[in-house]
């Protein structure tokens, strides 16, 4: 036994780790895994206090090392993020149903409150388009936005204010895993689906209709366009179209050369300016070209007694408020993540939420609805050469002077302009070709990406979302409960194993039977894993009818098995009680960590003993093959064990 | 490069199976893991028609083969389960509120349907005190029992019905599945439980009381024994400690001899006989001992017309058939499996749940309420020496006879012995040790457990086990969201790479930081998984200042991670970029076949070049010695990175 023994030896069976300090460690990954307070640890309290602030408080670190030189790049992205915030600021604000103004006051206060708590250099605050739609048939199905558009209104600012508080909420729980569950696939084709459908209901618009639906799926929209073709203006349509393709073209230029990504920037802007002169000009209204109407100077009013806590309306704001806010989130997390990975950056994704929340609170106080970090700013933000948040305060400031100053002036915009740079935007989220990248890569992802797409577009957006997180989440369970395991076998002149499947040219070892389970070992997957590594002996057997391969040792991998549970640990004691009673000995090979400390616990070492622990599948193979040794010298043969 | 290329050839590079194979492959993993049809594969037809036929209706596999000899030992085991079941179907009837011959019912239809479908040797079908409490509380919540006691049957028919059409179909749908989200220590929790709640209302029939509350959870219970405390009646008192100790007596002989097991197996029928006895000539009810009343002669008559399809009531029935149905699932599935276990046969968890809800379905029909294989039934019988189904059908018999010629006589049966019954079963069930052993091996397991036990003690049944479901899911979401990660270093004078944490004296390779990932990669762990390797970095460029140490490569052994989704690929490709910024190359180690697929499909494996992937971390670290020294060669040190 001296053999073994030495190999034995190796195995660290090393008193667990006590239930504090795993338990603290667990915590610490599950809602800490950035370790934001690790930098602070061997300061003085002075010191220490002024880094928590500037920790906490963004600001406080970039602005005192703030200097004209960046000034002059912020200067120039901020006027380009304001002349894209004033077109998208009446235009989503029109989506949503509430006054355009109520758009270019959003653009004002939000992106203040950013540029203090905010962590992202690149991104532009602003109204994105999916969730002034999801707010708009939220709230619309309690309040109807025609007939009473003041209570309707006042809903949309509670529903920001619930939005704030949940975001700000989630940021201090340190909750941001809830957003890690919108998967890639979920928000390609719930960004797909949105965008259809906001883009038929801008057919409303293009066709200068007066009547319309207030539903969402494709076929109530579709259904309305046809019901009041009496509607349609022929002036419209022709307007609507030469200034689409003015926008796809400037699109287009960019995509041929992006250095002309200003011109698509500020390609809206124009469009409404153009817009403007020739409705003023032309007496659009008289052609049926209807505009925005009245636009009243002055700064945002405040909202706070506008706030609506009516217990028989409190569930459409809450429920709105807390989707938008996830999706709102999403957005604007994943899109500050993406600009800071390109330049190396770290974003916070809880410290962004925290901002976030902050930002709709004080928004809802100041007649603002939902602001994120809405990717078309975003990228043009960082396209102009943004270096910090103080572009965000530029566009603020611009917004002021537009709101003291100029506010009535768009008050000519024809809502056909606005319908134009809507489906401009929109066309370029719906990403058919990552849908086919995912129906090619894997096919789960690309039924996830279409149960959104399909979801949003003929049910409703709500729906559309949780239909593909959910399936996202019974996949995750999947996983878990059916584990990957596989047979392993020695690749030539090695001392690797690895899978059969493979690597179909590795050898096995006769009389022993390696298997690597994937995976943690529980409750969802015990039964599943018991009855296949029964499976893997039944078949092996098969295989081999000559007396001399009979199976003699079965050595688990546990190397990629990185939990296992009382269940777990129950079914292992089982599968050793089962392989003795058919002669077949159970070896473990290299349990990690967490699976070695609950198996001393638990006294399954005990159990099954030191012995049959290996840190490696050669010391295994090598233990069991000095044992079958000894056998065959006792026995001749070993007796074919009764597993049919 | 010659060396690199010699290592670069050994990964497998072919392409990727189809998506058909593939497919194939998961659903048969998911649904079909026992590979039920594989035996027939190489038969002609009519030889694959016959096994078909056994396979799916087990009688006929056995039935020939059965003999005399076996039939002497399932006698005497129908017998000694015929003499349990008489008083656990009156006992679990007057649970379920309804009238006790319904229990008698209910152990003779079901046994001959699980004698022909039932896959296992050991079961013996009964009625359980935890579905009989569910099935009252449910039902008792739309119409009541006392109120309108024919109603209120006929909707414990409908139930019955119910959950026998869920059960077949989880079977035919192969969907087991679910059963297995029924984790160890929730059915520890849940039961404990139920037994408490259980041995509490039994209370009424201990102290002899008239009035009662519907209710099933501590604090209702308690309250009504205490309300209607002039009902109590020392008689009853004196009478049930008698029967409970003389229960717990025999109990306690069998543990300290388990060969005295048939002791207290027909324990019960000794207390119901005496009982019958004492009441019979004592005239007990004179003294405030109720008794049980007329039960009727006869065997079982229809119901099928009795079943209510009312859409004023069908609610109840549903949700009661479903959570009892799955209840009933998980205990009889368990239960059969480890008997089975102990003499190395195999149960099939679908075939079992459509022999199940077979018998469901035609009880719903026959005047039966849920019947399932209970726990003590089955202990019995398999220490009675049952060999075969026959030993149901033995007991259906001796129940028929009973039904037959002997009902009325159990009329007699004091309640008060039916109490001690009850409570008696329910005390064993009652596992402090089994929670105390999860408090130490796994407190995540423990708080599980202790959920469903505090839920269902002060809530209710239903929502007690749906909220430590719940828990156990969310613990599973965890496992996928945050993966254990760890940093592996050399074990001395070996190539073998282990954890550092589990392996303190394995040492590390200059310049080169290995990483071992868990889990699958994908969207519910993307961002943490990132956050977490560029942290590992960080901590790595902290603690060694010296030049030379600074990491250039960084290896992840991929081993472990038996999945990956777009997420993940895009997250891979992040993580590679972010290293490349700041001048460290990134190569993986080992990917499994499915995750080799998917980043050769996305094209990953083109960007991150075909040498950059290694079978095992000796290969990528002799590769990556050879880049160092060459790169050492050409620029003395390497810059410091700036990464801070």
């Amino acid at each position: 036994m001296s053999s073994t023994g030495d190999i034995v030896q190796r195995v660290n069976f090393a008193n667990p780790r006590s239930f504090t300090t795993t338990f603290k460690s667990d915590l610490k990954e599950t809602f800490f895994p950035d370790d934001p307070f690790k930098q602070f640890k061997n300061d003085p309290p002075l010191r220490r206090a002024k880094k928590a602030l500037q920790y906490f408080v963004p600001i406080f670190e970039w602005l005192p090392r703030y200097n004209f030189r960046l000034f002059r790049y912020d200067l120039l992205a901020g006027i380009t993020i304001a002349s894209l915030a004033i077109p998208q600021g009446i235009s989503y604000a029109k989506l949503a149903n509430i006054p355009p103004i109520i758009g270019l006051y959003s653009s004002f206060v939000p992106p203040f409150i950013y540029a203090v708590f905010g962590s992202s250099n690149y991104l532009a605050v602003g109204t994105v388009a999916a969730s002034s739609l999801l707010i708009a048939s939220t709230i619309g199905e309690v309040v109807s936005a025609e007939d009473n558009p003041t209570l309707y209104l006042h809903l949309v600012f509670t529903a920001t204010l619930f939005t704030g508080i949940f975001q700000t909420a989630l940021g201090f729980l340190r909750l941001g895993i809830l957003v890690d569950f919108l998967s890639h696939s979920t928000i390609t084709g719930f960004m797909g689906g949105t965008a259809t459908i906001i883009c038929l209901q801008q057919l409303k618009g293009m066709f200068g209709m007066v009547h319309f639906t207030t539903k969402t799926d494709v076929v109530s929209v579709l259904r309305a366009v046809f019901t009041y073709r009496k509607e349609w203006r022929w002036e419209s349509v022709v307007v609507g179209i030469c200034f689409l393709s003015f926008l796809q073209f400037t699109r287009f230029l960019r995509k041929r050369n992006p250095r002309l990504f200003w011109l698509s920037a500020i390609a809206p802007m124009v469009t409404v300016v153009v817009g403007c002169v020739f409705a003023y000009f032309a007496h659009a209204e008289k052609h049926g070209i209807q505009i925005v109407g009245h636009l009243k100077k002055g700064l945002n009013p405040s909202s706070i007694d506008d706030l609506v806590f009516d217990p028989k309306y409190i569930a459409a704001p809450i429920k709105a408020g807390i989707i938008s806010g996830i999706l709102a989130l999403a957005e604007g997390i994943a899109i500050g993540r993406s600009f800071a990975i390109m330049k190396n950056e770290q974003t916070d994704g809880n410290k962004e939420m925290i901002a976030f929340g902050l930002m709709n609170i004080v928004g809802s106080f100041t007649s603002c609805y939902l602001t994120t970090g809405p990717f078309s700013k975003t990228a043009v933000n960082f396209n102009a050469g943004c270096k910090t948040a103080m572009s965000n305060v530029v566009m603020a400031i611009c917004m002021m002077l537009t709101l003291l100053f100029l506010a009535p002036l768009f008050g000519y915009t024809p809502l056909v302009a606005l319908s134009a740079i809507i489906m401009s935007a929109m066309l370029g989220l719906i990403d058919y070709e990552e849908a086919y990248r995912l129906f090619k890569v894997d096919k789960f992802d690309f039924c996830i990406c279409m149960s959104a797409f399909l979801g949003v577009s003929f049910i409703s957006m709500d729906i559309g979302l949780m239909l593909s997180v959910g399936i996202s989440i019974i996949r995750a369970l999947l996983y878990v409960a059916r584990p990957a395991t596989s047979k392993l076998a020695n690749i030539p002149n090695s001392a690797i194993y690895r899978d059969v499947e493979q690597y179909p040219g590795a050898t096995g070892v006769p009389g022993i039977l390696i298997l690597q389970l994937g995976s943690p070992i529980y409750f969802a997957n015990c039964t599943y894993i018991r009855e296949r590594i029964m499976r893997w002996i039944k078949d092996e057997q098969g295989f081999s009818d000559s007396k001399a391969d009979v199976i003699e040792h079965v050595l688990l991998e546990l190397g990629g098995v990185t939990s296992i549970d009382m269940t777990g640990i129950e079914t292992l004691s089982e599968i050793r009680r089962s392989l003795e009673v058919i002669g077949i000995k159970l070896a473990l090979v290299n349990p990690r960590i967490e699976v070695m400390e609950k198996l001393i616990v638990s006294k399954f070492i005990d159990k099954i003993g030191k012995e049959s622990v290996f840190l490696s599948i050669e010391d295994a193979i090598n233990a069991s093959r000095f044992l079958l040794s000894e056998s065959k010298q006792k026995n001749g043969f070993p007796e074919e064990s009764n597993v049919v």
